[in-house]
Parts: structure tokens; C-alpha cells; sequence
């Protein structure tokens, strides 16, 4: 098998070159004296007034229309698990990089020196009305759910969790194309998800919303079922209510076979060429563990896969976050959204998708790439009406 | 007198056409597969590791070398008072636009939803794994003092409140050439300053640090005595230890008579040329309160002032905290200071009124421009020198 390339050695390099991915720029001028006094004092008490009548303002004014908060505790940052709020940064930089390049959205990276639940939420709601957005990043499920839930409730400004909503977005796009590919329907296939951590949650809660009827999730002991006791928490006890009907019990290779979709969001070389044997004809396998899959495309193609995708560039049909979470906050900001809710989330996976016509898509090209310059406009506008239809729009 | 011009309407028109005065720059390429395998994954795994092991590359591999937190309630904002976080954000941005272009420091403004010290206190220790310094704007004495003394207990990085020790030192810059041109010493001067909120409380305290050993001090009751029980509050009552120690009494005329020099951040039109008039000869007179002087430049040389500044640039001799806290910054963030304290900004306020040559001093010519391009690199080498002399660089 093909090792990946892990760049580190130089991106430490470039690291040190680049002494921090983001920086501020101005978009006033305070070159003069008069300049001054428009930007600042004594100009710029009209605005603060006007605000101060009516905080509504405050995005139009200010650059809090356009301005994502990224917030970390460092608990669960990439494969690499708890390595604090310091060592976390330089992904939130590189997360902010990509907003801005990918989205046009201005985004500035929080690590929070606290992994308390209660801390993370009163903070981020204190910082509420200096953004137009919230992205949690990286922070340990069970507490993303609790956070994500909680913020949501108090603040009035969109919270998303792009480990959650955004890899649930690119995977219900990858399935869409999928399933033009093989024939086959939403409302009829089986899904195997492997993997019971906020990605495998927000996947299952997002592909039953769009129509999927049967999934089964198993986690590192096997297969979910209600009743199950061992290795159980609230995120597993509530898929076990809205999954796996017939009460399957076993490990993974029991809940693969016949199915028509593997989804995995787990550990690396945990799916073999035989299991694979066992699905549905046509099967679909994304194995989404990175940098190694939880089984190689040539391994999945010998077990009779027809389509198989990744989270790999190297590889076709790469799984994406890039694909989604710019081109959400983009449409969210155009329509000052006040959440960013299914019904979004299902518009961008249905607007990625389509950005395959028929003469191009294939069993090896069911995702755009990520440089694809028109995901972020044909998302944003999908993601925009959505916003619109279920009245979260505020402008 | 000249009524100043308020620049409000144009300002608005201005703040809507910005929408915004600053915003996010990506610093590393994120424009094709290799570029973002290097800002970010996989190979943005490796200086993530190098943090976790060594927090102190923090500040060689992200922005937190030169970023700035900027952080305020929103209870104090100009001479605006308590209009709350979201209308403060307008001054915000612009102190950041003056941080950047003034100092090449890149700074960020977070507006609180809480006057809470206990809450200010905490976000922000939550939040300074994320930056290199603090800047605390625009909070309301008492609670400033409180929240500066407890950040700079509880952080590793410096806490500066620019509202006290920036004005406090561009108030020193200005004396120091006010007694080169009337001859007047330091030591033997007798000050009295007009106001007692958190400017003058950072003005005297850094004065007497500097050599001054007589200054009375009044607020809108009058002379502060030890004794004195009506309007008192902790920092009042802790400059009637420092200051005052003939024990006088009365109003603001009474402590006005036979000083030489008059410090005022205070309220509009509260001295008058009578009491210039009793000044000591060669009076000194900083009428600081803005847009309206405590006494305009005219009145003040009618009693017989030699040398007058104010807070406006259509005066002459105008003293602008712009001069001060970019400078400061940037030295303190030049060596990675872990503090700004008296040594450093007393430093800073030598170096803004050396760069005055005897040629160019005069009674009309005591402060550098604000767009003076000597100002800042002066400060901050000044202010880096003072930092390692002290024992607070950490680089």
C-alpha cells in the first residue's frame, strides 16, 4: 500500500517562514489627520451611537456580517486527540486561511484555555456580539454535542461544528452521486456507518433527514442496538432510537454484509477486501479515516465495490470539508442567518452534488475538487434559500 | 471659540461604505492540493507537535508574536459612557486599524457582553494562549483597576490598559519637553491634575515614578485629602496616600494657585484665565479633555500660560495616545516581553519627547505628530531596551 506523504518536516519549515497563517488588514484608511477623525475620533462616535439605537446595525457598520468566530479547546484536534489550546493554533490558523480563501469570510481562531463545558459555552456567548457566526473546531465529542446544543440555544448568531455538519454535508453529497452512479435510491439502500463519534452522529442524523430509512452504526465493540450496555453513552443511546430497526447484534462484518453503503468514520484498516464481498452488488464505500482509510480503493474495488471514495487528494472522489463548511458560512452571512440549520445543510450536500452533470459524473468523479471555483457560489446560493424557506434569513 | 468640527455624518456614510475597518489576511498559499497539505493537513500535524512539546513555539509558529488582544465591556467608549459591546465595536476596530498601521501589530477587538470583573477576568485569562498581549479599552473605573491587576496576576503575557498608562505616558512625554522649554525641573514642579478617574490615577502614579514629588489632585469635589469621606472610592482614596501631603484643601482654584503645572482629563470649560492667572510664572497647561479643553489654548496663554496642549490636532501641541501605544507594543512584542510596566513606559515617553531637538523645541512644539515616522521605532526600542533591562524579555 501506498504511504502518504506526511509533509511535516515541511510545513514546520514553511511554519516558521510564515510566522502565523492569518494577519489583520485595514480596510479604512488612517493615514492623515483627517482620515483619523473619520475612523476614529471624533467621527467615529456616529456610528457607535447608531449602533447603540439599534444593534441591528452592528452588521452593516462593523465587520460583524462577515466575521466567523473558529473556537477550540484542543481536545480532539485532527488524529493527533487532546494536545491543549497552544498546539492547537496552528490549525485554527489554517482553518481561518481556508474561510477566507474558499469563502471570502473573514474568520479568527479562539483556543480556549478550559475544557469545561459550562467555561466554553458562557465564553463563546460573551463573544457573541463581536461575530456573525460561530465554528466550534476540534473539540471532544461528548462534549461538542453539549456545547454545540447549548450555544445554540443561547446565542443569536449561527453555531455549526464543522467536524459534525460539514463532514455530514460532504458525505450525503458524495452519496447522492453515488447513487446516480449505482441506480440506486435514498429511501431504499442500507448504510453501514462505522465509527459513533461526532462525525458518525451528525452523518446518521443528517442522511435520516434527507431520506435515508435504514443505517446501522457500530462503534469499535460492534454494532449499536437499544439495550446494549457496554461501551454506551447519551450519543450512542440516541442513535440506538433512531437506527439499526431489526435490532442486529454483532461486530462489523455482521452489519456490512448485504448492505449497499459502508460509511466509515473511524480507524484505519478495520474494512477488508472480504467483508466487502459480503455487501450488496454496486456497493458504495467511503472510507474516510485519515491519512489510511479503513480500506484502500484497490481493496474495496476487489471486493466488488463500485464506488469508493475517501479522504484522501491522491486519490478519486476525495471527501472534502473544503467543499461545504466555506460556501455554508458564505450563503448564512449573505442572508444574515440566524442558525444554520438541516435544511441548509441538505441544500449545500444537494448543490455539491449537482455541480456533476450527467455527462461527467462516473464511479471515479462523484465530488468536485476542492479548487472547483464554482462550489462556493452554487453552495452559498443553495445554502441561502434554504435560510430563506425555513425563515432563519434576517435580511 | 472654534467649535470642532464632529465629523459624525461623514463618518456614518464612511463606516457604511467600509462595512467594516478591518479584516482577515491569509499570510500562507492555500491555492492548490500541495499548499494545503502543508497549511494544513496532514503536514500541519508536525508544528501542532512541536507546541504540545514546547508551548514557547507558539509564538514562532503561529501569529501570536504580534497579536494583539483588544478587549473591552463597552462601559466607558470615548466620552459615550456605558453603550454596551456591540456599539463599542466601531472605536474598537479603529484602535486596530491605529495598532497596524502604527505599529505593525496585529490586533483583534472582542466586545463583552458582561460588566462582570469576575467574567472580564476569566475570558480573557481563557483566551491569552491565543495572543501575545492584551490591550484593555474603554472599561469603566473602578473596575478597570480591579480587572488590569487581576489579568496581569493570572497571565503570562502583558496587560496594558491603554486608557490609563498610554495617556499617562504621551501626559509625561509632554511635560518633559514643557520643562525644557520653561526650564522648570522634574523634582520641584508642583502639578496638579483635574480629574480622578483612571487616566489620572495611571497620570499621577507614573509621574511620581518618574520623579515628580508634588501633585495634588482634584476631582469635580475638589482637592483629594486623606480624611476626606464625601465621593471617595478605593483608587481616590489610595492617591490621597500619594499625593497632597500639605494636607490642603478647598476646590479646584485653590489647588490651582501657585502650581506650574496644570493637568487636566477631566470635563469641558471647568478652568478659567483667572486661574491660569495664579498659576506660578511659565504655567504649563494640559487641557486634555476632548473634544472641549478644560480652558481653550487662547484663554490659557491670556492667563499668562507659557506652554499649553490638548487632546485635538488643531492645536498645537497635541497629545495623542497614537504616539504611545503602538510603539509599546511593538517593543514589548519585539522581545516577547511578559509584562509592560513603569520602567517600559516611562522609556516610552522619553524616547516620544527626545525626538524634539533643541533646534526644533518651542512653547508650540513639544509633541511629534501623530504621522511622525521617527515615533514608533524610537518607542519601541526604547520600550524593548527598558523591557530587557527589567528582566521581562523572554527573548
Amino acid at each position: 500500500m501506498e504511504k502518504k506523504r506526511d509533509f511535516g518536516a515541511e510545513s514546520l519549515q514553511k511554519h516558521e517562514k510564515w510566522q502565523g497563517k492569518i494577519e489583520i488588514a485595514t480596510r479604512a484608511p488612517v493615514d492623515s489627520s483627517e482620515a483619523l477623525s473619520l475612523a476614529y475620533t471624533p467621527g467615529v462616535a456616529a456610528p457607535c451611537l447608531a449602533i447603540q439605537k439599534d444593534p441591528a446595525l452592528s452588521y452593516t457598520l462593523t465587520r460583524r456580517h462577515n466575521l466567523c468566530l473558529v473556537v477550540t479547546d484542543g481536545s480532539a484536534v485532527l488524529g493527533l486527540g487532546d494536545i491543549g489550546p497552544e498546539a492547537a493554533m496552528p490549525v485554527m490558523e489554517g482553518k481561518c486561511a481556508l474561510f477566507k480563501a474558499f469563502g471570502d469570510v473573514d474568520a479568527f481562531p479562539l483556543c480556549l484555555r478550559t475544557k469545561d463545558v459550562d467555561e466554553i459555552v458562557n465564553t463563546v456567548a460573551l463573544l457573541a456580539g463581536s461575530f456573525g457566526g460561530v465554528n466550534l473546531e476540534d473539540i471532544s465529542a461528548p462534549r461538542c454535542f453539549a456545547i454545540e446544543k447549548r450555544l445554540k440555544e443561547v446565542c443569536d448568531i449561527p453555531v455549526f461544528h464543522d467536524d459534525q455538519h460539514g463532514t455530514a454535508v460532504v458525505t450525503l453529497a458524495a452519496l447522492l452521486n453515488a447513487l446516480r452512479v449505482t441506480g440506486k435510491k435514498l429511501a431504499t439502500i442500507r448504510i453501514v456507518i462505522n465509527g459513533a463519534g461526532a462525525a458518525a452522529v451528525a452523518i446518521t442524523k443528517l442522511l435520516l433527514s434527507a431520506g435515508v430509512n435504514h443505517i446501522t452504526v457500530c462503534d469499535s465493540r460492534g454494532i449499536l442496538y437499544k439495550g446494549r450496555t457496554e461501551g454506551m453513552n447519551a450519543s450512542k443511546e440516541e442513535l440506538t432510537g433512531l437506527t439499526n430497526q431489526e435490532g442486529l447484534q454483532g461486530g462489523l462484518a455482521e452489519a456490512i454484509k448485504g448492505a449497499d453503503v459502508f460509511i466509515g468514520v473511524s480507524a484505519p484498516d478495520c474494512v477488508t477486501t472480504q467483508m466487502v464481498q459480503t455487501m450488496q452488488e454496486n456497493a458504495i464505500v467511503f472510507a474516510c479515516a485519515n491519512p489510511t482509510p479503513e480500506i484502500y480503493p484497490e481493496d474495496a474495488k476487489a471486493g466488488g465495490a463500485l464506488v469508493v471514495a475517501t479522504g484522501r487528494s491522491d486519490f478519486p472522489n476525495q471527501i472534502n470539508n473544503v467543499l461545504a463548511f466555506p460556501g455554508i458560512f458564505r450563503g448564512a452571512f449573505d442572508v444574515r442567518a440566524s442558525d444554520i440549520n438541516d435544511a441548509m445543510n441538505i441544500a449545500a450536500a444537494r448543490a455539491i452534488a449537482d455541480l456533476i452533470g450527467d455527462d461527467a459524473l462516473s464511479a471515479d468523479y462523484i465530488m468536485p475538487r476542492a479548487f472547483d471555483l464554482r462550489v462556493r457560489d452554487a453552495v452559498a446560493k443553495a445554502v441561502a434559500q434554504a435560510a430563506r424557506d425555513t425563515g432563519v434569513a434576517r435580511i
